[in-house]
């Protein structure tokens, strides 16, 4: 065998990537798929499609989440590539989707080679990756690997009042407890880096070796509204200047702490937010994001060290939540990384920044991730853009480290 | 004739405040009258009553305006006293009624001391000066002084959708344009301060001799929408961070002016304003106010300087709006100061940072105003105070000087 001359078809997999973009396509060239809504329906539908003339047997969980499975030779713990079909409004054509159509593609080659593993080869649809119709994200992954109750996700509600169970019922999609992703000899999840730096640097695959861990917690500056006329300025407790200065001040020591360190303060409020009255509270999140846990705990350090007062107004902090770095498996990584190495692509280690499926099905099973370039970075936009052949090469290095690992699990036979 | 040593009656004055303050009246113990709202036709109904029992003639003008008049002997023109009795959602109890009850109690006083003036004395009720039901505040008197346009405010609606015209028309109190303000010997208007200087210096009257001129812009930045996580800090274009830059400048540049000069920025807005996304937008107001036209023309410079760009970002500004200074009349003025140095009370000049009806009255007819002190500055919310013994303070104050522009207008007759 030379498994190694393998590649996937490059033209088909554009068109697949254009038939699932046309499915919830919005004016503006991306796509809006929100999660159990009907274009979503619709693009599982498609999928099951695509799969059953595969060949492939189609099952659903009790989360709605879909496995579709070319049969081994063994009775053998699968190898399961996957990633999401829904998006969130005006998303892009690429987040989520191409890990499913890389999966889908994978077998697809494997099937035209002529392959049967010994052991099964799955490609997945994780329900509710986004969380934009039904908040958190990564729900289904959540539920599956034991970190959220499934009656409380049930009950989630979306804008309109519908919980996330009815929509799941009403669905077509809701299968059995029995067939969630429970064993796996290796999960792996290619998906677009949705940050800059593959392009801005050049490089074609990023090697994911963890998610990093994040800490978010939401500052409130309390003073006094009084009329914006009328009160000198000595005699003011402006909540709004003074949480200007906290912001300063986290910037500046945040911001010294670590390169690598990331932070974001996305969401501002101040109130009664009315040109003409001093601001009487002002209110915004700090986000931080590092792999390394003890820089994260540095950075948690700096912001629960705010002062209790500034500028005459009360200060307060809470914890919004945390995430600790998820390490993904060094064998699934050595596979990825030996794929790309033995197809000459340009390939880095590095961490996802945003959090994934992945993460969580690492928390039970051996799992790793692939990265593509972002045009300019951009994801969860219209204009999300990854180039087909940077596609197709992620793809090769997906199907790569499949091969690999099945030659790892047991003899693929070649018909 | 002794006429310094008349007073109001003290009792009747606090009575006839804890009446006004009934109608309307929130559970906070503050007042809510939308201009023409039940509630504001409801204190009108009971100005009017008392003014009739007190013998006066009451007419309205076309824009609404209440006037209730204590005959003159002479066919000159009238000594006019006036405020609003709108208020703001969840106002206070005297900010505007105070200067209606004010030139009722002076009314009953003549009327008490059996004076018949030469000269009409009239007390006013100007129609919506919060604009608070429709914008923009101070509309009859900006209707009266021709600064606004009577038709165009005639269209302004409400959140409900009906017009400004509708609402007077449905009233009861939509007079003849015959009857607007057109001359006087003088307009008085007493107001609380609504800002901290009276009380903090323990002074009981403020002596103002000017509205302070004002100029208002909108910055916008522009910057770039990404995802938190995988963003590299020196890849982003944080709008928000790129404003908190800018505001910091600001606040420099504008503090280091004049000790006088004060400067808001109360309406901030991010964009998309979520936690996890890396701000695209930030719009924040900076309004400055400042008695000295220089002086605010330089801080309008300073705000017209900020670059262009900042931390990668578009910065661009729009005047919302300016005024000059208005200054009021100085014999006016000097009746005003007489009176409370007569009468033994601390007194100030000082400038209203807020707008009043006194400052568009000023544009055509000689004027002044009487501030007594807000308890802690507070106003336009429920817990607006100011001591019934300051009230009673500066409505003899209000008195005095209207006895002595009598004096100057022509002889009062006691009878």
């Amino acid at each position: 065998m030379q498994l190694k001359q393998m590649n996937v078809d490059g033209a088909r997999l554009r068109s697949t990537i254009d038939a699932f973009a046309a499915i919830g396509r919005t004016e503006g060239g991306g796509v809006t798929r929100l999660s159990l809504s009907g274009p979503d329906l619709q693009v599982r539908a498609y999928f099951r499609s695509c799969c059953e003339e595969l060949g492939l047997e189609v099952r659903m969980d009790d989360m709605g989440c879909m496995y579709a499975t070319l049969a081994g030779s063994g009775a053998l713990p699968p190898i399961v590539m996957g990633s999401h079909l829904d998006t969130v409004v005006k998303g892009g054509r690429f987040d989520g989707v191409l890990g499913v159509i890389a999966g889908l593609e994978v077998i697809r080659t494997l099937v035209d080679y002529g392959i049967q593993p010994r052991c099964p080869v799955t490609v997945m649809n994780f329900t509710n990756e986004e969380g934009a119709r039904f908040e958190p994200s990564m729900m289904a992954s959540g539920v599956l690997s034991g970190k959220f109750s499934k009656p409380e996700m049930l009950a989630k509600r979306d804008a309109e009042g519908v919980t996330f169970g009815e929509a799941l019922s009403a669905s077509g999609f809701e299968g059995g407890e029995e067939n969630r992703l429970r064993e796996a000899a290796a999960y792996l999840e290619l998906h677009i880096e949705q940050g800059p730096v593959l392009e801005s640097e050049g490089v074609t695959i990023g090697l994911v070796d963890c998610v990093v861990g994040m800490v978010c917690y939401e500052i409130t500056v309390r003073g006094e509204s009084n009329h914006a006329g009328t009160t000198p300025m000595g005699m003011r407790r402006d909540a709004f200047f003074a949480a200007a200065d906290l912001v300063t001040e986290l910037r500046e020591r945040l911001g010294e702490l670590d390169p690598e360190l990331v932070f974001t303060m996305g969401r501002v409020n101040v109130y009664p937010n009315v040109h003409t009255v001093i601001p009487d509270r002002a209110v915004f999140t700090v986000e931080a994001r590092h792999k390394d846990m003890e820089v994260l705990a540095e950075a948690e350090r700096i912001i629960r060290e705010l002062p209790g007062s500034a500028g005459g107004c009360e200060v307060s902090s809470v914890k919004q939540w945390a995430r600790d770095t998820v390490r993904f498996d060094s064998r699934v990584c050595a596979a990825v990384s030996e794929s790309a190495r033995s197809l000459g692509y340009s390939a880095k280690e590095m961490a996802s920044g945003a959090g994934h499926d992945a993460q969580f099905v690492a928390s039970y099973l051996p799992a790793a991730m692939i990265f593509v370039p972002s045009v300019r970075g951009r994801s969860h936009c219209e204009d999300e853009l990854t180039s087909y052949e940077d596609c197709e090469k992620g793809v090769n290095v997906l199907l790569g480290a499949v091969l690999a690992l099945l030659g790892e699990t047991g003899e693929a036979s070649v018909h």
